[in-house]
Order: structure tokens, then sequence, then C-alpha cells
């Protein structure tokens, strides 16, 4: 336990703040502050020393040294239990700072409002981090508050132990405090890193906010919670709340569903991979199509529409069981609809934030780090290579499915009709397999489908054997990235069946 | 272009100093410096100025107080171009500092050696991370120097520039400067949540450091680098750099040889996936049933060898195109016939770093961070459902089979025989697929297969048919968590095929 008899207050959010004064008024605490600050609790009706007062140095640069001065930093970080720190402290007339209320300058939202470098640059907090770091390194002796959301629990034990806190708390806020000045800076560096456009710098850092603790992880047996940078915009109307698996799921579904046309198009999804999208112009029948695709993975899945949801097509998708729904929001009848079914996770995404520039994935602490798959389809860049030439609508069906096939785990092969799939094969070491598995789906659920069939491919066929197995099952046209030793094989092939082959050049693995 | 007349050096890590302060000498660069710095200065021939000289007040706090100081942040933090600044300036007695040269605390290190609290503590840097953001903040003025590898690059330019530095550097030290700063306090707040055990504190600050730029991504559009936290523990004998790709493999790869028995077994593995898995005592028998398991998808993939190469199995490993060999260390024999193939990655794993307590995946900005799913399989923890028991041996194997099932991507299906894999069915959205996949493999690898065939499942079945597809097809043993609704039908069908079943309780999805 540790009493409280002087605090330094010094903050940029001023919100929140007649509580605590009125806290530590009550126990006679005596307050230092600067500028703003000092104004401000001036104005809420109680006192406060100013900083240059204390120190006898007054504040300087506009502003951009105040509470750097030993003075401060020689009251905060003083250990009291120390004979020769208050030998000291009474030789250089400072005393002890038992509390260190400090919020930033706000960098962050500075970045949202302007692009001005130097309005930027001058909001970069100096006195505020090192007061802090001060106090947190301190934690036996200070207790550091760094977010207004803090002051409930101070005030409360300020309270509850005659204006004391626990070394308990202290440590709890100590380690908080090292997270937001961490944070802070995370921030300034990768705004310079941006600025300077290096994607790869030779310290990298991610700073991120618990949005919610979830109930577990991938398994049951492993704990878990998901953070963001920044607001997620995803928000849950209805259902049970969210799993980790959902909302793996649901950034899955939404990737691909924001690549469809604007306002078109459903995507379902199960275990991250899709089992049937559809960009049908139709709302009704973009369901209905993907749906089609692979009705059993379908079940207990994730659908994803890229539009409103109204009343009709809740009633279709409300004939199936899914476990989620995401939709650009909802109309008043479809959600009566789905809250029908108590469990179903109902969200309403038309908020979601922008895909980063950057993506990662973790092994052994490490880290790969790579700019994002998302570069845009043109039609321009695709080759046909086979005599027989498709029509311009074939080819953007074929740049449909192969847009597709970029979100399929490895190796993906993706069978279409129009903007329609037939059959998705994920997943597999040997793309011969994945064909298979593709070929199964179509025959086994649109087994009498007639017309154009087309197959799309995330890399080249290393052998011919998988364009054969797709051409002897009925597919027409084939795109892929070519790139294999047998390409002139592989065209050949195509050339004696008659089928039409487009290389796109960029592949597309995902793992 | 700035001229440097005064600097600050305050370093903890003192090495390459020397020919820094010949330069700064050989223009007359006044250095301010304190405590253990200005003595080595001294020592290295070189004149310094000491910083409690220069504020006219002590050091104080045994040196926990040095340079917080309005003096040293003010003579920092002005602005050169700025008549207000520079007349308080005058009117404070404080100097324009153009360079700051600081490294810190050594915090990390600090960790490395000792447990010891307070000590930890007493090595967190306040003086330092101060001076540096204020040199970082003002860099359109001053030049900040974080680490000892920087140096280089400035001598350089002090030497072309006539003791000045060009605003793109100072930009770039300073971008440099504010991820040291963040990084530093990463890592002390994670050492506080550490210690508070909170695996998911309100903030999470990953830090990792550059370990290389790859030529590309996941795909050759993708730029991308690997960072790590530590040393990742790879050591690359011979062949073609590593891709995105062969670290994501190599990961994966190593994630299953580490759960073998020490010093036993093979994995190979193709896109992420193990293809084939064996933990035969007999090393090359390990090697060849690994092999055998897939060996189409085999071909071009990645072997993982749980012990040290030696010539015999380096001969039958060699028969094959493989991308990758990791192994825990190679003979000279074993690496002179792999040598013969200039492209082949060699890469000893022998010092891989331990796989962290935490994983997570990201997704538009957001994280999913979970505890590892790094469980110990004890056979106690398993229960036998089925009125025929399994030998001891078999439910041994049967663990084994499990234990793969969960580094296979879900739904995952594992068939082994002994301690090998006969067919595994991976990334399927319907067990049911991944059922067939893993059957088909079983038929088309192992026509003559005899005896007792094991299978894994990473989730219940949800239906019977998996199961059916299963028994029907020789299996007659099956692992699998339960916890479906229709468990009851399953055991009904376990016990009137005769066939062993074991609930394992842990599901094991992997996406």
């Amino acid at each position: 336990m540790k009493k409280i008899k002087r605090a330094l207050i010094s903050v940029y959010d001023k919100t929140n703040l007649t509580n605590l004064l009125k806290t530590l008024n009550k126990y006679n605490v005596e307050i230092l502050s600067s500028g703003g600050t000092c104004k401000e609790i001036n104005r809420l009706g109680f006192n406060c020393i100013e900083v240059s007062n204390y120190t006898n140095f007054p504040e300087i640069l506009d502003g951009r040294v105040k509470t750097l001065n030993p003075k401060i930093h020689g009251g905060i970080l003083m250990k009291r239990n120390n004979k020769f720190h208050k030998q000291e402290s009474k030789e250089n007339k400072f005393f002890e700072i038992d509390l260190v209320v400090v919020n930033f300058y706000p960098f962050e939202r500075t970045l949202e409002k302007t692009k001005n470098h130097k309005n930027i640059i001058e909001n970069i907090d100096i006195g505020g981090p090192a007061m802090v770091r001060s106090a947190a390194k301190n934690y036996n002796d200070v207790a550091v508050i760094t977010q207004t959301s803090q002051y409930h629990s101070l005030i409360d034990q300020l309270k509850r132990f005659d204006c004391s806190t626990t070394l308990s708390l202290r440590e709890q806020l100590s380690a908080e405090a090292f997270a937001s000045t961490s944070s802070y800076d995370s921030i300034i560096s990768n705004y310079f890193n941006k600025r300077l456009k290096n994607n790869f710098p030779k310290k990298k850092i991610f700073s991120f906010n618990l949005v919610e603790k979830l109930r577990y992880g991938e398994n049951p047996h492993q704990q878990s919670s998901i953070y963001a940078n920044g607001k997620l915009g995803l928000k849950q109307l209805n259902g049970k709340e969210l799993s980790y698996n959902n909302y793996n799921d649901i950034f899955a579904a939404l990737r691909i569903s924001k690549s469809l046309s604007k306002n078109k198009g459903t995507a379902i999804i199960k275990h991250t991979n899709p089992c049937g999208v559809s960009n049908e112009p139709n709302q009704i029948n973009s369901f209905k199509s993907a749906l089609k695709s692979d009705p059993v993975s379908a079940f207990g899945g994730v659908v994803s529409c890229n539009f409103k949801i109204k009343k009709k097509i809740a009633i279709e998708i409300n004939k199936i069981f899914f476990e989620i729904i995401i939709s650009k929001g909802f109309d008043k009848d479809s959600l009566k609809i789905f809250k029908t079914r108590k469990n179903l996770r109902i969200i309403d995404a038309s908020k979601i934030m922008d895909e980063d520039d950057l993506n990662y994935v973790n092994n052994y602490n490490s880290l790969l780090l790579q700019t994002s798959d998302n570069s845009e389809f043109l039609a321009k860049n695709f080759k046909v290579v086979s005599k027989i030439k498709p029509s311009s609508e074939t080819l953007k069906n074929l740049i449909f499915a192969f847009n597709i096939s970029r979100f399929v785990k490895s190796n993906a092969i993706v069978l279409t009709k129009g903007r329609s799939t037939l059959g998705i094969g994920s997943g597999q070491s040997s793309r011969l397999d994945s064909c298979k598995i593709a070929i199964d789906k179509l025959k086994k659920f649109h087994p009498d489908v007639k017309g154009e069939i087309l197959a799309a491919s995330d890399a080249f066929f290393p052998f011919v054997d998988g364009l054969e197995t797709l051409v002897q099952s009925g597919v027409t046209a084939v795109i892929q990235p070519s790139g294999s030793i047998r390409d002139k094989e592989i065209i050949k092939y195509a050339n004696e069946t008659g089928t039409v082959l487009v290389f796109s050049k960029t592949r597309h693995f995902k793992h």
C-alpha cells in the first residue's frame, strides 16, 4: 500500500477529470499541473500548482519543454525507502510525486484528421511519455494513469484504502503504461515508414487493441482473444457470441464478397474455404447458385451477401441451416425472419474496415510478412494461347473463376458456369487431386449441367494429367498462370481437344 | 543539410565509439556526455563536457536522473529557425544539440541473464528513450543514432558533407529511433504481462527484427520479408535462397518433427500439409514409409528428418527430387551426396528456437490471437467406447495417428498402420470428402496393405457416413474427439462392424 500525497496531472484528453479531482481533493492531495490542464483544473474549481512554479524553470519552446525537469523526474523516480535518495531530494528541492496522470497528444487522431506533416510532427508528445515511463518504472512507489478508462479503478482504491493504492494495481498500471508508450511510438514509426515507403523496415512493430475475449480459440482447449487496429466494423445483430472460427470464416467470406461486383453476389464459406460463390446479378439467383455449388458443405456454413438483404431472399436463406449470415445491412422484414432462429449469428458488415496492404503469418516466433495479394485482374493482361478463342463473355467468366481460385487454399481448382461455381477443389498437395475433387462435386451436384464449363487453376499444371481430367469431364475452357516446363504439351492437348486455354500469368497460391 | 556543432553521447553499448569520436573531433564538435560514457570518451583520448556541468544540476538517484533536464531537452528540441526559441535559449542558457547518440540499458539481455525482478526493473532506461524521442521529433534539425550499426552511415555523411547530414538520413534515423523506443517498451510491457500471467492484455504489441528480405512472397507479385523475435535457428548449408513458401513449409515440417519421438521419424510436407509421416524407430524405414504414404505429392516437397542424417539414408533420400532437406545436422558424407544437387536447399535445424506459446492470424487489420495447440497426448485421457478394446500397442498407434491429424488442415483424416501414415485427407469443407481422399490414397499407394488400419479424425463425425466409408475400406480402429449429436449412432455402427472406437475428447481444428 502506498499513500498518495502529491499528484502530477497533465492530460490532453480532459474528460472525466471531475470525479478524480474530487477524490484527490477530499484527501488533500497536492496537485501539480501545467498549461491547459492546470487551467482546466482551476475551471473545474480545484487548486493546482503550475509545474513551472514548482521547478523554477519556465515553460519553453511553445510548450515543447514543460515537465522534462529533474525536479519532476526526481520526484517521480526517487525510491521512498532509500536514505540517500531522500537526502538528495532535500538538497535539490524536489518532492515525492506519488501519482502521475498523463495522456498523450493525440498522434493517431491527428493522422486521421490531417496530412500536414508539420502538424503531425508537432503532435508527437515528448514530455508525457517520459513522465509515464518514469512513473511506470517506479511503480513500487508511484501509480501511473494513462487512460481515462483507468480513473474508475484508481478512485475505487483511493476511497477504499484511505488514499492509498495496492502494489498489485500499480504493477498492472505499469504494464499498461509501457504498452501505451510502446503503442504510441509504433504508430509514429509506422507513419514514418509509410512516408518513406518502407514496407520492410529493420524493426517492424504491430500494436493492437483488445476487441473482446473469445470463449476459446480454434479449439476449446485454446484460450483466445480478438484484437484490432482501429474499428473492426462488424455489427452483430443477433445470435450467439462469435467464436474464433466464426471470425476467421467471416473475414474469409468478406474477402470474397469484396471482390465481387458492387452490391452483387453471394459467397458461402466452410472451414475458411469457399464451397460456393456466385456473382449472378439477380440476388436470389446468386444465393441459389452459390448454395447449389455444394449444398452438403454449405450446411452450417457462413453466407455472405454482397448487398442489403430483404424479405424475399431472407425467406430463401432461412430454408437452410447456416451458422452466420453476413450482409451489407438487413431490412426490417429480413431481420424478423432471421431472428426466429435465436442462435443464428447475423452480421452487418457494411462498415467493415479496409483490408491492410500487408499480411503475415507467424511461426516459431518468426513472421512471414508480405504485401497482400490484392492485384486487380484486367482482361488485357490475360493471354489466349489456344487456337480456339473465347468470346469476350467467356473470357470474363474465366476471369471470374480465376478470381475465386485465389480465395481457395492451394492447390485450388474452381469449376464454373457463367458467374457461378459448380465445384471447388481445395487444399491438396497434388493438383490432380484438386481437379478430381472439383469434378466429383460437379458430377454429384450438377449431373445434368450443359453448355460451357470453365475451370481455373491457382497455379500452373505441372503435367497434362490435371487438364486431361478436367476436359474429359466436360470442361471446355481453362485459365491458369502458365510457367510449367510442360506448357507446350498442355497447349497441344488443349488444341487437340478443342479446349480454350488462357494464361493468366499471375499465380495465386494461398496456404 | 544541417551542420553538427554539438553532440550528446550517452551509450550503454560502447563498441565502435573511436571512429565516430575521431570524426567528430576532426570537425571540432563539442561533446556532452554523462557518467560511464564520459569516462570512456576520456579513456579513448577525447574531450567531453559532463552533462551535470552543462546543466548545473547534479546526477541524482544513483544515475536514475542525469539528462532529464530542460537544458538538455531544450537544446535538442529547439527549432533552429525560430526567433523565439533562440531568444529562450539565450535567456535560459541552453544550447543547440545537433546530434544525439544514445543506446539503452540492455533490458532484453538482462531478461536473458537474470530472473531478479529488481535488477530487471533497474535496467529500464528512462533518460535514454526521452532524449532519443526528443531528437527524433526534431529530426528536421537533429540527427539521432540509436544503434552502433548506424555509426557507419553517419560518419560517411559527416565526411562527405563537411560535418553535415541530409534531411533524408535524419528522417530515416528518426523512423528507426521511434521503432527502437517502441520495441524497447514492448519488451518491457510483455515482461510485465508475463509476470502478471496476462496473455490477452488490452494492448498487445509485437516487435520483430528483420531477418532477410525475400525474393518475393507467397506469389511472385507480392513483396516479402521474414522477421524474427530472437534468432531463427535455421542454418542453410546448400542451395538456392529460401522463399516465403519454403519458410512456411519448413516451419510446418518442424512442428511435426518436434512432436515425434526423440531423434526418430520423418515428415514430408507439400503446400504446408504433411503428405507422409512416419515415426518408425529405424531411420531409413521411417523415410521410406513417409515417402510411400504419397510418393506423388512428395515429389518436390520438403523432407524433415528428426535425427542427424548420415550416408546411408542420404543415398535413399537423394533418389527422389525434393526441394528441401531438413535435419538435426548432417554428417560429411551425407552433405557430399546432397551437395551434388546445386539447388537443393539443405537446412540444419538442430538449433531451431522454441515455438511461442501464442500464435495468431491476421485479417483486415485484426488479429485472432490464441494459445498454441501444443497440449500433450496422454493415453489415460482417451476413452475407449467400443465393445472391442484396442491393445495397448494399437492405442499408442491411434494416438500417433491423432497427433498427426492436428498438423493437417481441417477437415483432417489420417490413415495409419503402425507408426506410419497410409493416406491423408486434408482441407475439405466436408468430413466425408476428407475420408474419401484419404481412402483414395490408401488404395492407390497401398493396394496390398494387410493388418490393422487405423484412422484419426481431427474433429467429430457429424454423421455415420464418414465412419462407414472408412470401415468399408478396411479401417479397423478409429480415434476421434466425439461431441456429435449422433455419437450414439456412431458407437453403434462401430460395434456392429467390430471396429475399435476411441474418443480423444480434444478437437484439433487447424485452418
